[in-house]
Protein backbone atom coordinates (compact mmCIF):
# COMPACT_ATOMS: atom_id res chain seq x y z
CA UNK A 1 0.00 0.00 0.00
CA UNK A 2 1.39 3.44 -0.95
CA UNK A 3 0.69 6.61 1.42
CA UNK A 4 -0.28 9.88 -0.52
CA UNK A 5 0.29 13.33 1.35
CA UNK A 6 -1.60 16.62 -0.41
CA UNK A 7 -1.55 19.51 1.38
CA UNK A 8 -1.70 23.16 1.78
CA UNK A 9 1.03 25.54 1.90
CA UNK A 10 2.62 25.82 5.38
CA UNK A 11 0.30 22.66 7.20
CA UNK A 12 3.29 20.43 7.38
CA UNK A 13 2.56 17.81 5.12
CA UNK A 14 5.96 17.05 4.55
CA UNK A 15 7.49 16.92 7.72
CA UNK A 16 4.11 14.79 8.37
CA UNK A 17 5.00 12.42 5.38
CA UNK A 18 8.33 11.87 6.43
CA UNK A 19 7.58 11.00 10.47
CA UNK A 20 5.44 8.07 8.52
CA UNK A 21 8.28 7.14 6.64
CA UNK A 22 10.10 6.56 9.54
CA UNK A 23 8.06 5.37 12.08
CA UNK A 24 6.71 2.89 9.17
CA UNK A 25 10.65 1.94 8.15
CA UNK A 26 9.54 2.93 4.15
CA UNK A 27 10.97 5.45 1.78
CA UNK A 28 9.43 9.16 1.18
CA UNK A 29 9.34 10.71 -3.01
CA UNK A 30 8.76 14.91 -3.29
CA UNK A 31 11.30 16.60 -4.61
CA UNK A 32 13.56 13.41 -5.59
CA UNK A 33 10.39 12.91 -8.17
CA UNK A 34 11.37 16.28 -9.49
CA UNK A 35 14.86 15.84 -9.67
CA UNK A 36 14.94 12.29 -11.26
CA UNK A 37 11.85 14.08 -13.72
CA UNK A 38 15.07 16.34 -14.88
CA UNK A 39 17.97 14.04 -14.79
CA UNK A 40 15.84 11.82 -17.25
CA UNK A 41 14.69 14.62 -19.46
CA UNK A 42 18.06 16.52 -19.61
CA UNK A 43 15.46 20.03 -18.91
CA UNK A 44 16.68 22.41 -16.44
CA UNK A 45 15.79 22.10 -12.69
CA UNK A 46 14.91 25.79 -12.81
CA UNK A 47 12.22 24.91 -15.77
CA UNK A 48 11.24 22.21 -14.14
CA UNK A 49 10.47 23.65 -11.28
CA UNK A 50 9.55 27.68 -12.94
CA UNK A 51 6.71 25.48 -15.25
CA UNK A 52 5.13 23.17 -12.06
CA UNK A 53 5.10 25.68 -9.32
CA UNK A 54 5.05 29.64 -10.49
CA UNK A 55 2.55 29.74 -13.19
CA UNK A 56 1.00 33.33 -12.33
CA UNK A 57 -1.83 34.08 -9.91
CA UNK A 58 -3.99 35.61 -12.47
CA UNK A 59 -4.11 32.57 -14.98
CA UNK A 60 -5.09 30.50 -11.62
CA UNK A 61 -7.91 33.09 -10.57
CA UNK A 62 -9.16 33.04 -14.50
CA UNK A 63 -9.22 29.48 -14.49
CA UNK A 64 -11.27 28.69 -10.98
CA UNK A 65 -13.42 31.65 -12.00
CA UNK A 66 -14.33 30.32 -15.62
CA UNK A 67 -14.10 26.80 -14.29
CA UNK A 68 -12.47 26.09 -17.78
CA UNK A 69 -10.48 22.40 -17.36
CA UNK A 70 -9.30 22.28 -20.76
CA UNK A 71 -6.00 21.79 -21.93
CA UNK A 72 -4.35 25.69 -21.31
CA UNK A 73 -1.34 24.06 -19.92
CA UNK A 74 1.62 23.52 -22.32
CA UNK A 75 3.51 20.91 -24.24
CA UNK A 76 6.26 20.99 -21.89
CA UNK A 77 4.46 21.08 -18.56
CA UNK A 78 2.45 18.15 -20.19
CA UNK A 79 5.64 16.29 -20.71
CA UNK A 80 6.97 17.27 -17.21
CA UNK A 81 3.75 15.89 -15.50
CA UNK A 82 3.74 12.82 -17.82
CA UNK A 83 7.26 12.09 -17.16
CA UNK A 84 6.76 13.00 -13.65
CA UNK A 85 3.41 10.03 -13.48
CA UNK A 86 5.86 7.71 -14.95
CA UNK A 87 8.20 8.14 -12.05
CA UNK A 88 5.69 7.89 -9.48
CA UNK A 89 4.49 4.40 -10.72
CA UNK A 90 8.09 2.85 -10.87
CA UNK A 91 8.85 4.56 -7.69
CA UNK A 92 5.68 2.80 -6.90
CA UNK A 93 6.13 -0.80 -7.81
CA UNK A 94 9.30 -0.88 -5.75
CA UNK A 95 6.97 -1.38 -2.57
CA UNK A 96 5.22 0.82 0.11
CA UNK A 97 6.70 4.26 0.10
CA UNK A 98 4.98 7.88 1.16
CA UNK A 99 4.67 10.09 -1.68
CA UNK A 100 3.69 13.74 -1.19
CA UNK A 101 1.76 16.04 -3.74
CA UNK A 102 2.17 15.87 -8.08
CA UNK A 103 -1.55 14.00 -7.61
CA UNK A 104 0.07 10.79 -7.01
CA UNK A 105 -2.99 9.85 -5.28
CA UNK A 106 -5.04 10.19 -8.58
CA UNK A 107 -2.58 8.55 -10.67
CA UNK A 108 -1.55 5.53 -8.29
CA UNK A 109 -5.50 4.75 -8.19
CA UNK A 110 -5.69 5.06 -11.65
CA UNK A 111 -3.04 2.32 -11.99
CA UNK A 112 -4.91 0.48 -9.81
CA UNK A 113 -2.61 0.50 -6.40
CA UNK A 114 -4.13 0.21 -2.86
CA UNK A 115 -3.58 4.10 -1.96
CA UNK A 116 -3.90 5.22 1.34
CA UNK A 117 -4.79 9.26 0.38
CA UNK A 118 -4.49 11.75 3.26
CA UNK A 119 -5.12 15.53 2.62
CA UNK A 120 -3.21 17.49 5.29
CA UNK A 121 -4.21 21.35 5.77
CA UNK A 122 -4.60 23.81 8.25
CA UNK A 123 -5.57 27.17 9.49
CA UNK A 124 -4.09 30.15 8.33
CA UNK A 125 -2.42 31.03 11.52
CA UNK A 126 -0.42 27.90 11.68
CA UNK A 127 0.20 27.76 8.03
CA UNK A 128 1.60 31.45 8.60
CA UNK A 129 4.14 30.07 11.32
CA UNK A 130 5.07 27.18 9.62
CA UNK A 131 5.47 29.15 6.31
CA UNK A 132 7.57 31.88 7.89
CA UNK A 133 9.90 29.89 9.43
CA UNK A 134 10.46 27.94 6.26
CA UNK A 135 11.14 31.30 4.24
CA UNK A 136 12.39 33.12 6.85
CA UNK A 137 10.03 36.05 5.98
CA UNK A 138 8.55 38.03 8.75
CA UNK A 139 6.26 40.91 6.12
CA UNK A 140 2.96 39.85 6.89
CA UNK A 141 1.83 40.92 2.85
CA UNK A 142 4.94 39.11 1.17
CA UNK A 143 3.86 36.05 3.05
CA UNK A 144 0.10 36.12 2.44
CA UNK A 145 0.81 36.64 -1.25
CA UNK A 146 3.36 33.95 -1.17
CA UNK A 147 0.70 31.38 0.69
CA UNK A 148 -2.60 32.31 -1.78
CA UNK A 149 -0.18 31.58 -5.33
CA UNK A 150 1.14 28.40 -3.42
CA UNK A 151 -1.85 27.16 -2.93
CA UNK A 152 -3.40 28.34 -6.10
CA UNK A 153 -0.93 26.50 -7.42
CA UNK A 154 -1.06 23.30 -6.36
CA UNK A 155 -5.45 23.86 -6.93
CA UNK A 156 -4.94 24.32 -10.18
CA UNK A 157 -2.49 21.67 -10.81
CA UNK A 158 -4.34 19.10 -9.17
CA UNK A 159 -7.45 20.51 -10.72
CA UNK A 160 -5.95 20.56 -14.04
CA UNK A 161 -4.26 16.85 -13.98
CA UNK A 162 -7.44 14.65 -12.21
CA UNK A 163 -10.64 17.25 -12.92
CA UNK A 164 -11.37 16.90 -9.72
CA UNK A 165 -11.57 19.79 -6.88
CA UNK A 166 -8.38 19.80 -4.32
CA UNK A 167 -9.06 20.13 -0.81
CA UNK A 168 -12.87 18.22 -0.97
CA UNK A 169 -13.10 15.36 1.56
CA UNK A 170 -14.25 13.25 -0.91
CA UNK A 171 -11.19 12.74 -2.93
CA UNK A 172 -9.22 11.46 0.50
CA UNK A 173 -9.52 8.51 3.30
CA UNK A 174 -8.48 10.56 5.32
CA UNK A 175 -7.80 14.55 5.54
CA UNK A 176 -6.41 15.97 8.94
CA UNK A 177 -6.26 19.28 10.04
CA UNK A 178 -2.63 19.21 11.35
CA UNK A 179 -3.52 22.87 13.14
CA UNK A 180 -5.79 21.33 15.83
CA UNK A 181 -4.63 17.50 15.87
CA UNK A 182 -0.98 19.07 16.07
CA UNK A 183 1.89 16.97 13.76
CA UNK A 184 2.67 14.05 16.00
CA UNK A 185 -1.21 13.09 16.15
CA UNK A 186 -1.71 12.88 12.33
CA UNK A 187 1.56 11.05 12.23
CA UNK A 188 -0.03 8.33 15.11
CA UNK A 189 -2.89 8.72 12.63
CA UNK A 190 -1.92 8.17 9.49
CA UNK A 191 0.12 4.81 10.72
CA UNK A 192 -2.70 3.59 12.80
CA UNK A 193 -5.12 3.43 9.26
CA UNK A 194 -2.29 2.17 7.27
CA UNK A 195 -1.53 -0.75 9.66
CA UNK A 196 -5.45 -1.00 9.94
CA UNK A 197 -5.39 -1.54 6.63
CA UNK A 198 -2.30 -4.44 6.15
CA UNK B 1 -14.82 18.83 24.24
CA UNK B 2 -17.69 18.81 21.78
CA UNK B 3 -17.76 16.07 18.95
CA UNK B 4 -19.59 17.11 15.74
CA UNK B 5 -20.15 15.09 13.01
CA UNK B 6 -21.62 16.17 10.10
CA UNK B 7 -22.40 13.15 7.57
CA UNK B 8 -22.78 12.06 3.97
CA UNK B 9 -26.42 9.97 3.70
CA UNK B 10 -25.07 6.13 4.31
CA UNK B 11 -21.81 6.60 5.28
CA UNK B 12 -22.64 5.45 8.93
CA UNK B 13 -21.83 8.76 10.50
CA UNK B 14 -24.47 7.98 13.32
CA UNK B 15 -23.23 4.55 13.93
CA UNK B 16 -19.92 5.50 14.02
CA UNK B 17 -21.36 9.17 16.45
CA UNK B 18 -22.56 6.35 19.01
CA UNK B 19 -19.92 4.04 19.20
CA UNK B 20 -17.89 7.04 19.77
CA UNK B 21 -20.43 8.53 22.60
CA UNK B 22 -20.11 4.75 23.78
CA UNK B 23 -16.64 4.31 24.35
CA UNK B 24 -16.22 7.74 25.99
CA UNK B 25 -19.55 7.37 28.07
CA UNK B 26 -20.88 10.90 27.04
CA UNK B 27 -24.42 11.84 25.41
CA UNK B 28 -25.28 11.45 21.66
CA UNK B 29 -27.28 14.18 20.41
CA UNK B 30 -29.13 13.81 16.84
CA UNK B 31 -32.74 13.08 16.28
CA UNK B 32 -33.72 13.97 19.79
CA UNK B 33 -32.69 17.70 18.84
CA UNK B 34 -35.80 17.51 16.45
CA UNK B 35 -37.86 16.04 19.35
CA UNK B 36 -37.26 18.69 21.53
CA UNK B 37 -37.17 21.42 19.14
CA UNK B 38 -41.36 20.38 18.55
CA UNK B 39 -41.89 19.57 21.85
CA UNK B 40 -40.74 23.69 22.88
CA UNK B 41 -42.46 25.40 19.90
CA UNK B 42 -45.71 23.33 19.63
CA UNK B 43 -44.92 22.53 16.03
CA UNK B 44 -46.15 19.10 14.59
CA UNK B 45 -42.93 16.86 14.05
CA UNK B 46 -43.67 15.97 10.43
CA UNK B 47 -43.71 19.78 9.57
CA UNK B 48 -39.99 20.13 11.24
CA UNK B 49 -39.23 17.08 9.17
CA UNK B 50 -40.67 18.42 6.27
CA UNK B 51 -38.74 21.59 6.37
CA UNK B 52 -35.59 20.42 7.51
CA UNK B 53 -34.82 17.59 5.49
CA UNK B 54 -37.05 17.46 2.12
CA UNK B 55 -36.62 20.66 0.45
CA UNK B 56 -37.18 19.94 -3.27
CA UNK B 57 -34.66 18.87 -5.53
CA UNK B 58 -35.49 21.59 -8.43
CA UNK B 59 -34.99 24.02 -5.38
CA UNK B 60 -31.39 22.89 -4.22
CA UNK B 61 -30.34 22.72 -7.75
CA UNK B 62 -31.05 26.25 -8.55
CA UNK B 63 -29.69 27.43 -5.10
CA UNK B 64 -26.61 25.41 -5.78
CA UNK B 65 -26.44 26.52 -9.54
CA UNK B 66 -26.86 30.75 -8.70
CA UNK B 67 -24.42 30.33 -5.44
CA UNK B 68 -27.01 32.36 -3.95
CA UNK B 69 -26.75 32.57 0.08
CA UNK B 70 -29.21 34.96 0.40
CA UNK B 71 -32.73 34.91 2.62
CA UNK B 72 -34.43 32.22 0.47
CA UNK B 73 -35.65 30.17 3.44
CA UNK B 74 -39.07 30.90 4.88
CA UNK B 75 -40.38 31.55 8.80
CA UNK B 76 -41.07 28.60 9.57
CA UNK B 77 -37.49 26.83 8.67
CA UNK B 78 -35.43 29.88 10.43
CA UNK B 79 -37.90 29.42 12.97
CA UNK B 80 -36.48 25.58 13.72
CA UNK B 81 -33.26 26.55 12.85
CA UNK B 82 -32.71 29.19 15.45
CA UNK B 83 -34.95 26.81 18.32
CA UNK B 84 -32.26 23.93 17.45
CA UNK B 85 -29.14 26.29 17.70
CA UNK B 86 -30.35 26.92 21.02
CA UNK B 87 -31.24 23.50 22.10
CA UNK B 88 -28.20 22.53 20.79
CA UNK B 89 -26.29 25.28 22.83
CA UNK B 90 -27.76 24.21 25.93
CA UNK B 91 -26.60 20.56 25.78
CA UNK B 92 -23.21 21.43 24.99
CA UNK B 93 -23.21 23.52 28.33
CA UNK B 94 -24.07 19.93 30.12
CA UNK B 95 -20.36 19.00 29.25
CA UNK B 96 -18.92 16.50 26.56
CA UNK B 97 -21.47 15.36 23.80
CA UNK B 98 -21.59 14.21 20.31
CA UNK B 99 -23.86 16.14 18.15
CA UNK B 100 -24.85 14.62 15.00
CA UNK B 101 -25.25 16.81 12.10
CA UNK B 102 -27.53 20.47 11.95
CA UNK B 103 -24.58 22.71 10.99
CA UNK B 104 -23.52 22.01 15.54
CA UNK B 105 -20.08 22.38 14.23
CA UNK B 106 -20.17 25.90 13.09
CA UNK B 107 -23.17 26.71 16.16
CA UNK B 108 -20.40 25.52 18.72
CA UNK B 109 -17.42 27.01 17.26
CA UNK B 110 -19.17 30.51 16.91
CA UNK B 111 -20.42 30.43 20.19
CA UNK B 112 -16.87 29.78 21.67
CA UNK B 113 -16.70 25.66 22.64
CA UNK B 114 -14.15 23.82 22.09
CA UNK B 115 -15.19 21.30 19.56
CA UNK B 116 -13.76 18.59 17.31
CA UNK B 117 -15.19 18.74 14.12
CA UNK B 118 -15.91 15.45 11.92
CA UNK B 119 -16.82 14.96 8.37
CA UNK B 120 -17.93 11.16 7.66
CA UNK B 121 -18.07 10.41 3.97
CA UNK B 122 -18.20 7.32 1.98
CA UNK B 123 -17.72 6.08 -1.86
CA UNK B 124 -21.08 5.45 -3.78
CA UNK B 125 -21.12 2.23 -3.55
CA UNK B 126 -20.83 2.24 0.64
CA UNK B 127 -23.11 4.38 0.86
CA UNK B 128 -25.82 2.61 -1.34
CA UNK B 129 -25.24 -0.44 0.55
CA UNK B 130 -25.98 1.31 3.87
CA UNK B 131 -28.91 3.55 2.37
CA UNK B 132 -30.44 0.04 1.24
CA UNK B 133 -30.01 -1.59 4.28
CA UNK B 134 -31.74 1.75 5.95
CA UNK B 135 -34.30 2.02 3.85
CA UNK B 136 -35.38 -1.68 2.89
CA UNK B 137 -35.32 -0.76 -0.49
CA UNK B 138 -33.58 -2.52 -3.75
CA UNK B 139 -34.49 -0.36 -6.37
CA UNK B 140 -31.06 1.69 -7.56
CA UNK B 141 -33.05 4.50 -9.53
CA UNK B 142 -35.11 4.99 -6.59
CA UNK B 143 -32.28 4.52 -4.04
CA UNK B 144 -29.87 7.12 -6.19
CA UNK B 145 -32.76 9.77 -6.03
CA UNK B 146 -32.87 9.25 -2.22
CA UNK B 147 -29.43 9.40 -1.26
CA UNK B 148 -28.98 12.42 -4.27
CA UNK B 149 -32.06 14.49 -2.27
CA UNK B 150 -30.96 14.05 0.98
CA UNK B 151 -27.24 15.09 0.54
CA UNK B 152 -28.38 17.76 -1.83
CA UNK B 153 -30.75 19.02 0.80
CA UNK B 154 -27.51 18.47 3.53
CA UNK B 155 -25.37 20.53 1.79
CA UNK B 156 -28.17 23.45 1.00
CA UNK B 157 -28.94 23.27 4.52
CA UNK B 158 -25.38 23.87 5.73
CA UNK B 159 -24.52 26.29 3.04
CA UNK B 160 -27.60 28.34 4.12
CA UNK B 161 -26.76 28.90 7.39
CA UNK B 162 -22.49 28.85 7.63
CA UNK B 163 -21.90 30.36 4.01
CA UNK B 164 -19.51 27.55 4.10
CA UNK B 165 -19.28 24.56 1.69
CA UNK B 166 -20.48 21.45 3.25
CA UNK B 167 -17.25 18.41 2.68
CA UNK B 168 -14.61 20.84 2.25
CA UNK B 169 -11.83 19.29 4.43
CA UNK B 170 -11.04 22.94 5.65
CA UNK B 171 -14.26 23.01 7.50
CA UNK B 172 -13.25 20.20 9.69
CA UNK B 173 -10.39 18.94 12.37
CA UNK B 174 -11.05 15.50 10.76
CA UNK B 175 -12.91 14.20 7.57
CA UNK B 176 -13.05 10.10 7.64
CA UNK B 177 -13.51 7.97 5.08
CA UNK B 178 -15.63 5.10 6.58
CA UNK B 179 -15.91 3.38 3.20
CA UNK B 180 -12.34 2.74 3.12
CA UNK B 181 -11.30 2.45 6.58
CA UNK B 182 -14.12 0.80 8.16
CA UNK B 183 -16.28 2.08 10.83
CA UNK B 184 -14.38 0.62 13.68
CA UNK B 185 -11.01 2.00 12.67
CA UNK B 186 -12.83 5.58 12.20
CA UNK B 187 -14.22 5.14 16.13
CA UNK B 188 -10.75 4.79 16.69
CA UNK B 189 -9.59 7.64 15.28
CA UNK B 190 -12.39 9.89 16.30
CA UNK B 191 -11.90 8.44 20.21
CA UNK B 192 -8.23 9.14 19.61
CA UNK B 193 -8.41 12.55 18.46
CA UNK B 194 -10.45 13.54 21.34
CA UNK B 195 -8.55 11.90 24.24
CA UNK B 196 -5.12 13.71 22.81
CA UNK B 197 -6.97 17.11 23.12
CA UNK B 198 -7.71 16.68 26.57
Amino acid sequence: MIITISREYGAGGHSIGKKVAEALGIEIYDKDIVRETVASSGLEEQLVKKEEEERSTAENIWRIISSYSGPTYNDTQDEIHELQKAIILKFAKKGPCVVIGRCADVILKEAGFETLNVFIYADDVHCAMRASEMNDMKNATELKKLMDKKNASRQAYYHHYTGKKWGDARNYDLALNSGTLGYDQCVKMIVDAYNNAQ
